[in-house]
């Protein structure tokens, strides 16, 4: 077992696993499990409302999490950095409060066939509930938004541009900054999909000039239930509150309520407390390991597992043939194998991928396959689990098909 | 320190402290910290999704305790059980999606003036959104919503009630299943805000025959960020869906989407399965002690804080005399201290009360007092708890006004 495993309970605790699933969540270090757990130990209270110690505690606790969130993605201010519960409500946050802020009758809305599910649907539903397009860019073969693509389907009615940064499929990532360059050129608001991209590259949301970018922790080492919107202040400041209730208000009276200042006023309720120091925690260490170390490895795996699946003539990859544009995951299914039997044989054989539509039908049926098989990897996999994924997808074409 | 706080290692590292802000969070047991973190540590994958072992053991915690909770409030069926947040956003999703199924213009949506305000700005949403009529019912000097109340304000057009089980400053609960009863002989819809009902009542949905119900695990000793929004099934599956996106899909083109079945129509994203883990062990907990426990020591508690208040001539209680009417829940004002200072002057004293508006502005107005204070017991406290507010009370009105 590699040092980085040894960080990880559930890998002490499996070690034969080759856990090949980080796209869909990742294993949770040592560090974020007990910085929780000390959480509800020494400084749990309600954050904000109160004026006693513990109170003070869980709001420093709440508050020092944010600030660590803003520098983690260098976002200019604090106030721009709202909790959410994942990537999924981020967007459905952008899409039903910005839409009414800025969308009319016949306007154009500008996603990717490559979008996750989360970046598609609430889409549609603000499309129909405004009267305005959906309108789709499609990638090129290494999975690449152009800007070419992007230059013809933008028009005077397209107000916002939603795109994610890496697929979830595909592993390809964007050009944010350019392809924002050319939005907000056309004073198209440009919101961006960074849940697969933020365990694997260093983000810089004041470098790519996104209005809006969206994430989830538990795809980055924090536990579930915590996720982040950054947005620009700009805008944030002018967008109608998505969910309402408890802590997001000024003044309330019967009939009408005004609301708090950023950040608070798109964070109604009792917030996750515990999520926001486990994703702080989870921030720690991932400072510690290293982008560089993180991007190094995964880009090796990646690079093998390219490499050992290309050499069977019976696999076919999705996207780019350069394993750098992959950022960790590959996708890929074997001739005559149905996606979800290969992930239950894989089970059988202790590794751990996925199978299915991954949450991203229209691309599926635009790459001509309705389901494939998806390996995601994260920093703390080694050469043995691409080896042991190998043998394992030569195992299954051979138990269908013969030797 | 009683063998009851023993249970909490908040409570073992504070021992001179008298944690009376249980309605804003509860402190949370050994057994439910160690619950989530044994499930990061042996069981976490992304659950539903995947056909490996992991994601099977992630997918029996999330639906073992989605039964568990089904059970704890004998909903009738483990797909009324939808997880939310926390209540703040179980209540958005029935004022969102409830109202998109039946509200029509001109027609009227029925709360009462102790609402939290995530039981009323909400509905103030629903009301400008469909051009409907958001109308108030006013308690008695109990705190109680009287049927002669409801039945002056029901009319014809009165689609929805929504209601506080217990109201999170009065303490007093309301009769659900006897307003229900009237609510739907009028063919309205019944929602119930059970958030500071379910830490010290049995709730049996059946019995109480609401159409709704909507509580937060972080008030009932489970973790932040894991909530529960029970409904009917009729209801919940002629509902348009909330939150879009993973997982709550069955079929999705460019343009258009067909939804999961329940309960999965409600569940967007990834979710807090670590958060449900910890409910579900919250739960056992609960059960373990036993609501008749909970009762009787909460009631004692109630009484002894509200019998000794009363002895001090410059101390106004808001709500019912009667101690069991308040739940562990007491509101009072020092004449001539701001509550504010009041909090302050007893975090001094090791006593931790809220002061402030409580999340409801407009009952505070109705109370004629703009913020209070409000002291909330769990079982977990004792008498040495009460005494030490009860003293702090008297030395906060000594220092301000002197002997």
């Amino acid at each position: 077992m590699n040092l980085y495993k040894n960080y990880f309970p559930i890998m002490r605790h499996n070690k034969s696993l080759a856990y090949l699933d980080n796209a869909a969540t990742t294993q949770k270090p040592d560090m974020v499990i007990d910085a929780v757990a000390e959480y509800y130990k020494q400084e749990n209270a309600n954050p904000l409302r109160g004026l006693y110690e513990l109170s003070q505690k869980a709001t420093d606790a709440y508050e020092n999490a944010r600030k660590k969130i803003a520098k983690f993605i260098n976002a200019q201010k604090e106030q721009e950095i709202i909790y959410t519960r994942n990537a999924s409500e981020s967007l459905n946050i952008v899409a039903f409060s910005l839409s009414d802020l800025v969308l009319q009758a016949d306007d154009e809305i500008l996603i990717s066939i490559m979008e996750h599910h989360s970046n598609m649907i609430p889409w549609q539903q603000a499309a129909k509930r405004h009267h305005a397009k959906l309108v789709y860019l499609y990638p090129n073969e290494d999975g690449i938004i152009t800007t070419d693509e992007l230059t013809n389907k933008l028009s005077t009615k397209t107000k916002i541009l939603s795109l994610t940064h890496v697929s979830n499929v595909l592993g390809a990532e964007q050009n944010i900054k350019e392809l924002a360059a050319i939005a907000h050129a056309n004073k198209t608001i440009v919101s961006v999909d960074g849940a697969q991209a933020i365990p694997h590259i260093k983000i810089d949301v004041q470098k790519l000039d996104c209005d809006f970018y969206s994430f989830s922790g538990h795809k980055m080492y924090a536990p579930m239930g915590i996720g982040v919107l950054y947005g620009k202040q700009e805008y944030l400041e002018k967008m109608p509150p998505f969910l309402t209730g408890g802590e997001m208000i000024d003044y309330v009276d019967e009939q009408t309520a005004t609301y708090a200042e950023l950040p608070y006023k798109f964070e109604a309720g009792t917030q996750n407390v515990g999520g926001a120091v486990g994703l702080s925690a989870a921030i720690d260490f991932m400072e510690s390991v290293g982008y560089d170390t993180i991007i190094e490895r995964e880009t090796a795996l990646g690079k093998l597992a390219g490499d050992e699946l290309s050499k069977l003539p019976y696999v076919t990859i999705y996207g780019s043939k350069n394993p750098a544009l992959h950022h960790g995951v590959i996708a890929f299914n074997i001739e005559g194998v149905h996606p979800h039997d290969v992930a239950s044989l894989m089970d059988s054989g202790d590794v751990a991928i996925r199978g299915g539509h991954h949450c991203a039908q229209p691309l599926m049926r635009y790459l001509k396959c309705n389901f494939c098989c998806r390996a995601s990897m994260a920093f703390y996999n080694d050469n043995e689990d691409i080896h042991q994924l190998i043998e394992r997808v030569k195992y299954i074409r051979s138990y269908f098909h013969g030797a």
